[in-house]
């Protein structure tokens, strides 16, 4: 057991998960409450790694799905776990051994904490995605080729609805559907899993990350952001205010733009941010200085506490970071699925260390203008 | 065994289910295509009574829920029927020993026939509305307090939903979202039942009833409409030309109104119909003149062929017709079901005998204007 997470381990958690969840994931104020509150109820959770389960346990993988903002206020009933694990065991015909999110970044990094302590489940040290994705086939498992049904999906009323599809894609369709005219989230538990085929098919070690993001932040002294760029290699994009937010919830989604005007060293720059429930893009002249699947962050510029896409307002003193994504998304099966042509974009990805690292010389950053030296862009 | 189904049965089957329709239901030069392909690859298809099934043999009540319109052009696979049956036969443990339809009107009466050949199952001389209505919990299953769930629902793909719901009203809200998402329509499993149940749960003898009033249109001779209005005992509303028809797909539903001008002795008559997938009311200067549950047919003027809600059109020339519903749908539980003010109409249900009927001076008729004689609505 790597760690046994009580009260005192939230704050940090719930830090490490949102700068993880590139702005998306689901409001963590709320989620470290209902973390807090379950622990209190119950008791703390084991944090495991996959050699302490047995190889043929059961692995729930889940997560809120649906339009972030709306979890913050249609709460969970608290049995929502519990319906999920004891159909998931008839399915099966087999125990469920550990809890793991299917994302660690936002509210979806928490849950499982929470759900784990209500129900007496370890969780596993492990995610679906390394950060947050706005569909439910971004995930690790789908490019491993586990099954994502059959899948079930459950409200705070007690609606019970499971999903035997003939691709992931539909998962992703039916069940944000179903999400929608459940009033705009629901929890699922899709592509769980054994324990043996967790080993290949899932991002390990991400809870315990979160933590140490979480803690770094705790023990930073006078800069936080300097603190927050070094523990996750991150690059800074700009420093400076919240211009413009446009924001709009459609179809089970967030969506919408950021515009943020530099300060100080950066003035006269503006980066816009494209969302769907997470961070997208960061634009620049219309250039991209980052995208998915790297992770975009956007913390306060005083705190290095990230501030999710529908938290951010006008006004807000920030610095956007870039750092580095899980590695199996940049492979060509990765980007297929995440990359910044999955979301509609028409170019091709660039790491960020390339385009922003000073030892690379990236095309992009030949194109941008002299007026910003790529020392801004320094880790 | 009633009757031994066979293609020679189909024309009269279809004329009946369009009538018993009240606009709705589905596609029926669709519906009996199919119908009659299956029967040809397979076999006639049994029509049976109660009686003749074993009392904890399981019905499967089943139908296509969605936007009539879109299953004229979404055609089923032919794997639809077995793939619930499957699913059914292992919630319930037990099998399968006849199909009903959730509705006789439209497609949904012809389709437990076409499945029924694939199948090789009976088709038991029943259904749950007695004519059609929009929505899935519209049906006497549902006011016998059959559960609604769990209910499968698949499409020509291959997807497979279950739906465990803590109210009927979520199953109608979550499968047609999932038929939304599915391209408009798809096929359903829900409100199943065991032979006993059926007894008191579901309208008796419906599919003869569809095959005698298109018997009677087969053998109408020089006035059918007259034969039509003789065998359904009901009242002509208007004899005139469709003026108007407003229609819109949204939300798997199709809505909209129609206008139809009296001609004859009808002329300077207007008649407005209002639409939910079925005509829902027809209006005069505003007033009802019939309304749900009795059920309103708007049929060809010279064949009295029903024409549905979404294949009427301008030009047409119509005779409008109503006639008494189900017995069970004018009691206080089913009135709240599908009564007026279930489909948001403020104004209460007369029955279209009391209303319309020479003997009976309902207010809405004294309150109608003098220039529409009482004789206009004899049977």
């Amino acid at each position: 057991m790597r760690t046994l997470i009580d009260q005192t381990h939230l704050p940090a958690l719930a830090r490490g998960c949102a700068v993880l969840g590139a702005g998306g994931g689901g409001d963590l104020h709320v989620g470290q409450l209902m973390a807090r509150q379950a622990i209190e109820e119950h008791a703390p959770v084991p944090l495991v790694d996959l050699d302490e389960l047995p190889a043929d346990g059961l692995v729930m993988v889940m997560g809120a799905i649906g339009t972030p903002i709306v979890g913050s206020e249609k709460m969970e009933n608290g049995q929502e776990g519990a319906r999920l694990r004891a159909r998931l065991e008839q399915l099966w015909g087999r125990q469920v051994v550990a809890l793991m999110g299917v994302e660690i970044g936002g509210w979806n990094g928490m849950l499982p904490v929470t759900w784990g302590a209500r129900m007496g489940l370890p969780v596993l040290d492990a995610d679906g995605t390394g950060r947050a994705f706005p569909e439910s086939q971004m995930a690790t498992m789908y490019l491993a080729g586990v099954p994502a049904g059959p899948a079930v999906l459950t409200d705070e009323r007690g609606n019970l609805i499971e999903f035997r599809v003939v691709s992931d894609l539909w998962l992703e369709r039916l069940a944000r559907a179903a999400a929608v005219e459940l009033g705009g989230s629901a929890a699922m538990a899709a592509y769980n899993l054994t324990v043996a085929q967790a080993r290949t098919a899932t991002v390990l070690g991400t809870v315990s990350l979160a933590l140490r993001i979480g803690t770094a932040l705790e023990r930073a002294g006078s800069d936080p952001v300097d603190a927050l760029v070094r523990t996750v290699d991150a690059f800074r994009l700009v420093t400076g205010k919240v211009l413009d937010v446009d924001r709009r919830t459609a179809k089970g989604f967030m969506r919408g733009s950021v515009v943020i005007e530099g300060l100080g060293e950066d003035s006269d720059r503006l980066l816009r941010l494209e969302i769907q429930n997470e961070y997208l893009v960061a634009l620049e002249r219309g250039e991209a200085l980052a995208s998915v699947p790297d992770n975009i962050a956007v913390v306060d510029s005083s705190t290095a506490d990230a501030i999710s896409t529908e938290q951010i307002r006008y006004g807000q003193r920030v610095t956007v970071i870039a750092f580095p994504s899980t590695p199996v998304w940049r492979t060509p099966r990765g980007l297929e699925t995440v990359g910044p042509h999955a979301f509609g974009y028409d170019f091709d990805y660039v790491p960020v260390e390339e385009r922003l690292g000073g030892y690379s010389g990236g095309s992009s950053l030949k194109a941008r203008p002299r007026s910003t030296p790529r020392r801004r862009f320094q880790r």
